[in-house]
């Protein structure tokens, strides 16, 4: 086979909150279109940083750290306008008071743990001791006052911890309640030079995630149902939990992405976005 | 996650013969409910064998070899009733004429391979000298009276061999021609610790792969339309291939199976097939 017909590297994330988007991506046979490589976020950040992706998820962190080698796909990321559910801070007492106090992080999410030591840090005034730990948050609260937990644990602290009088805050919400603005969790990305050299395989790709995006969001429940077999949700919440995601990037969320990039790079955790950033791929 | 929630982790073989298989997975949204490992035959086989894998497709000859581990899944494999058009011997010489010649063999396909050198050995009394190589046909011909080829350069080798005066053996009709039962190729098996473990889930992955297949022979034209956009072969091409390929697995393909069984354990390439043999899932 030559060059040419190498079908895109495409990542995928294999967790909950896309879900909806890989479901997507089947009922419309795209993926007889891309050669699909599902891993953890983690691995898809690293991997198409180094090259062995040409599109796909980022998390907004990373996103801003390789900006100068990146364009962005429009109207595709994963963040919620409001509670996301899924990225809390489980305490033993309020934010505020967490200031000088252990505070575990459960998870290798970068912007998820960013955004819970910004908002502790610039909305309550906390500069917490933070300890890397397991995810598992009766663990995490014996040596903590505090546990940032996201993904699947952080769903299920949010229906357990509230019994065990924990108070739990959703950061997306903290956010929106902070900034008035959606949270932006992670984007979608091609690398400049894949961009540069297959315009016409990233317009594929982008109609893709397009078309998969409205089909996931009109059959919603039905993911919600087929989902729940193989998740410790039944239909009902997993359903709640994919209305609260917002897979859009329209101008509130960019406005979101901004904000939080200026806040994240004041404080020297990211190189400072480029004037007019975001740069988008264009068609 | 606890290990019950785990889904099936299932092989899918990323070659063009099984194409159709995925498409049918994912326009059925089957894909939702594996774990699926898409590879190699080669890595796929050696995966199930060691229980890195629950279910998946694994070539005739490794099958053989670990029969004692593992059930076959009822109607599905991947072989042909007559020409398979991707496994051929090209030669510059007829197939008897090759006796202590040199005989490349392009492919670590073991059932192609092995089935090339039993109708050679057997049916006409030829034991070339094998070599193996990468399979460039011009390449393989300049050391070499005869090629093994199998999948795609086997494929683009039956509609440009003729041209520059090889011969082109379809190993499939010669099987057929000598036998008269269909060749099989690959067969889906399950380890038997994960079916004693997990029957539901065995019979759901089954009905999957069963739906699956009766969704892609309904759409062929559709599949190799989709599929001809990242292959060096047109849609009619295509189509002309997945026609020819099998994916039954009913009395004759059995009865193929054990002649194949039967004449490999004579060579002593295999051990013997249990009396009975093969041992299905039973549901």
């Amino acid at each position: 086979m030559t060059d040419q017909l190498r079908r895109p590297r495409v990542g995928h994330i294999q967790f909950l909150n896309c879900l909806p988007i890989y479901w997507g991506l089947m009922r419309s046979a795209s993926l007889l279109d891309v050669d699909l490589h599902r891993d953890t976020p983690d691995q898809l950040n690293s991997a198409l940083v180094a090259g062995d992706l040409d599109i796909g998820p980022i998390s907004l962190v990373e996103y801003l750290r390789h900006a100068d080698e990146l364009l962005l796909l429009p109207d595709i990321a994963v963040g919620s306008d409001g509670p996301v559910l899924s990225v809390n801070l489980v305490s033993t007492r309020s934010p505020a008071e967490l200031d000088g106090r252990p505070v575990a992080l459960g998870s290798t999410s970068r912007t998820g743990v960013l955004l819970a030591q910004l908002l502790l840090a610039d909305r309550y005034g906390a500069e917490p001791e933070y300890f890397r730990t397991p995810p598992d948050l009766s663990q995490m609260l014996r040596k903590a006052d505090g546990a940032v937990l996201i993904g699947d644990p952080a769903l299920r602290a949010l229906y357990e911890a509230p019994k065990a009088g924990l108070t739990v805050t959703d950061l997306a919400q903290e956010w929106k309640d902070w900034t008035g603005l959606p949270m932006v969790f992670a984007v979608w990305a091609v690398r400049k030079d894949f961009a540069a050299a297959h315009p016409g395989q990233v317009k594929d790709v982008y109609e893709a995630f397009r078309r998969s995006k409205e089909l996931c969001l009109a059959e919603l429940d039905e993911v919600a149902e087929a989902t729940s077999r193989w998740e410790p949700f039944d239909a009902a919440t997993l359903a709640g939990y994919f209305r609260a995601l917002d897979f859009s990037l329209g101008d509130r969320q960019i406005s979101g992405l901004r904000e939080f990039a200026r806040r994240a790079a004041a404080r020297g955790d990211v190189p400072a976005l480029p004037v007019g950033g975001p740069e988008f791929v264009s068609f």
